[in-house]
């Protein structure tokens, strides 16, 4: 409702697909000091130029044996060896194999040139400088072999993973100190609206406090971005005009906030077209709240148009703009915590629209129950903080009555 | 296997308990700029000082009317009104509800005394200075009542709360520009073992590369932690005692790896036991990999002693240490991403451990499939890169055949 002149509204997948062809993101790369590259895009792939292990490793405690040596004992005919020395970790083995003999090791202790067998502590009676070993073991049994972890020449970290915390214990294993990765995504977040104040401003009961530069910035707090808020500017022709051209050059993409509904003061999407080159404009999205939401794609890059309303700007910001940022560095989203609950009540949807509707998650005896939060306009924020999921209503569903099983998209815990 | 010693194995969930119940976090609080806030656990309730909106607003575009004048109104006995002005949004209205008259309205506008049902404009022949409305509204039909979003007085964020996104909107929404939060938790990653080299020294094949400080680092890389890596210490019971005393008082909380089976070089836990006032050590939990995995309180603080090989360190802290972080702040952890997936082949694990088994969840035609990483022992990091997932077998339980549905937490994004 409100908006008569978005009657067609275009599919959310679609807009991104259409948008993504028409970027054309030019990302520079940086190498790094690997142990400040947590978050960031990987430019390259990475390849591991040794073995690991680069030697033979016992993997567990007990003796390392020549294989020949173990294979035909049994509980009856049990094998006697003599324990000839002891291989402590980090050390390199001097001994040779000869046969009929043992070597004590711990595990992860270097397995000497011949020792290709380890027969574990648990299944080996000692002796003084002697084991008896009652059970046979194949050739090889309990040795972790040389590049059984990584391989030479393999392939281990893929280009576009956004490095995480065993991507980190990956590089210091490989000695790989310095890592190219993508310079950060540059964005610009630009509040729009003669009516907006900041927090620390006073103003009348009429002015509306800029809440969504706050939350957007928060919502772009990853390494690989780096979010500008830039200040509140004017329903204004000219200075939103001025706003997107100074602005453009220095960053990948832009956010805008306030004034995409289609009404006298909808100025955004005329400041963008004058801008510069403009070679897509879409207006109207099928979500809810947040139809009103527009993309622009202006000298190769997004300038995202989201509602002034704060649910409805968030909305927006996680229906499209966050794949197509993704996209823009080659990057995949991480997965997202998704759980079935019931439904407490009655949901409403309209067709044409993927509804995203504020739910609270709570775990009862019989499960977890989702309860909708029932609030009027898209304005109000208490809804996201009462709430602690998502329950998307899918384009063609007009929702869901209570007592259906949903899926709910979590973002904040579940609090008994 | 290898640990003999420590046949019988702790519960996790009951390790967890005894340790929690023995901290005596001493944690500051501080008060910031609230655009500094994001991430930081609330030190404080957020109580909102006014209402939320300050005044009665239209819920949509259309005309502000006196609820009374269109009760009678229908499709065969419209009711005319005479439309005496505009409320733009962020301006306060000047005018007086009169009888028979109505105000033209956009999402936002603060209305005027009197009007208290908003007409939305689909629902409304409109001529010059005429509206015809052929339909019936109950009086406050889209209105969004003075503090419908948040009243005077309510509680909006709970202390305790890590402050999200949606929380920082809601603080810039009520121009709570300063917050009170915790100080940041201390934490010193010492790891320790005489075979371990820093990535960037040069060392033979075999000496061990200290991966763990950096995984370990990157799992705390939380706003609301600070993580300290230090030196390697050697393995030698007066400079691990040294290291233990020394970093204990300028931090919440010690992770030490390496050093912590039973053995000989076994010196860590005899280092905690010396450096202070131990008032519990518990060693040996069931956890696999990780079984040697060990936690003290040291002067009311805990000291957790993981693994030196790299994927049990990893699964101690994601089963003991992340747990016992968040409770030292009083806060939730986050959801995680659970998905079910079909396995594609048997994996087995032993009673009385919860077994942390690498997964790869690869999306098919079929379905989520779950494809276990086969290796040997528990220092093959290329187990944590190539999978993304854990499937984590409970306790009780023997294993999983292949085709069952388990249920995978997975960390890092699925790939076709």
């Amino acid at each position: 409702m409100g908006y008569k002149f978005l009657k067609k509204l275009a599919k959310v997948d679609e807009v991104i697909a259409l948008v993504s062809k028409k970027l054309k993101t030019e990302l520079t790369t940086e190498e790094i000091d690997f142990d400040k590259s947590l978050g960031s895009v990987l430019a390259e792939d990475i390849i591991s130029s040794f073995n690991l292990p680069p030697v033979n490793k016992s993997a567990f405690e007990g003796y390392a044996v020549r294989g020949t040596d173990v294979l035909s004992a049994s509980q009856y005919y049990p094998v006697r060896l003599r324990v000839i020395g002891e291989i402590k970790i980090g050390v390199g083995p001097t001994i040779e194999s000869t046969q009929g003999k043992a070597i004590k090791v711990v595990t992860g202790s270097a397995l000497p040139n011949g020792f290709d067998t380890v027969v574990p502590v648990e299944y080996v009676r000692a002796s003084d400088d002697e084991i008896e070993v009652s059970k046979s073991f194949p050739i090889g049994d309990n040795v972790i072999q040389r590049g059984e972890d990584v391989k030479k020449g393999q392939k281990v970290i893929r280009k576009g993973k956004i490095i995480d915390p065993f991507d980190m214990a990956m590089l210091a294993h490989l000695k790989q100190t310095r890592v190219k990765v993508l310079e950060k995504l540059r964005i610009a977040i630009i509040p729009t609206g003669s009516e907006l104040i900041e927090p620390y401003e006073v103003g009348d009961v009429y002015k509306t406090v800029n809440t969504n530069a706050y939350a957007l910035s928060a919502l772009c707090k990853e390494h690989w971005i780096e979010a500008r808020r830039l200040s509140v500017v004017q329903d204004d022709l000219e200075a939103l005009t001025h706003a997107v051209r100074s602005s453009i050059e220095d960053h990948h993409a832009l956010i805008m906030t306030g004034g995409t509904s289609v009404g006298e003061s909808d100025l955004v999407p005329e400041s963008v077209r004058r801008a510069g080159k403009v070679d897509l404009v879409i207006r109207g999205i099928g979500i809810q709240p947040g139809r009103p939401t527009g993309v622009a794609v202006l000298n190769g890059k997004p300038v995202f148009m989201l509602s002034g309303f704060p649910v409805a700007c968030i909305v927006g910001f996680m229906a499209l703009v966050r794949p197509l940022l993704y996209m823009m560095v080659g990057a995949m989203e991480p997965p997202r915590p998704i759980v079935k609950a019931v439904l407490k009540s009655r949901v409403s949807s309209s067709l044409g629209v993927v509804s995203y509707v504020r739910v609270k998650v709570r775990r009862k005896d019989e499960g977890l129950v989702a309860e909708p939060i029932r609030v009027l306009g898209s304005s109000a924020v208490s809804s996201l903080t009462e709430a602690n999921g998502f329950l998307m209503v899918p384009i063609g569903s007009e929702g869901f009555d209570g007592g259906s099983e949903v899926e709910v998209l979590l973002y904040s815990p579940i609090q008994g």
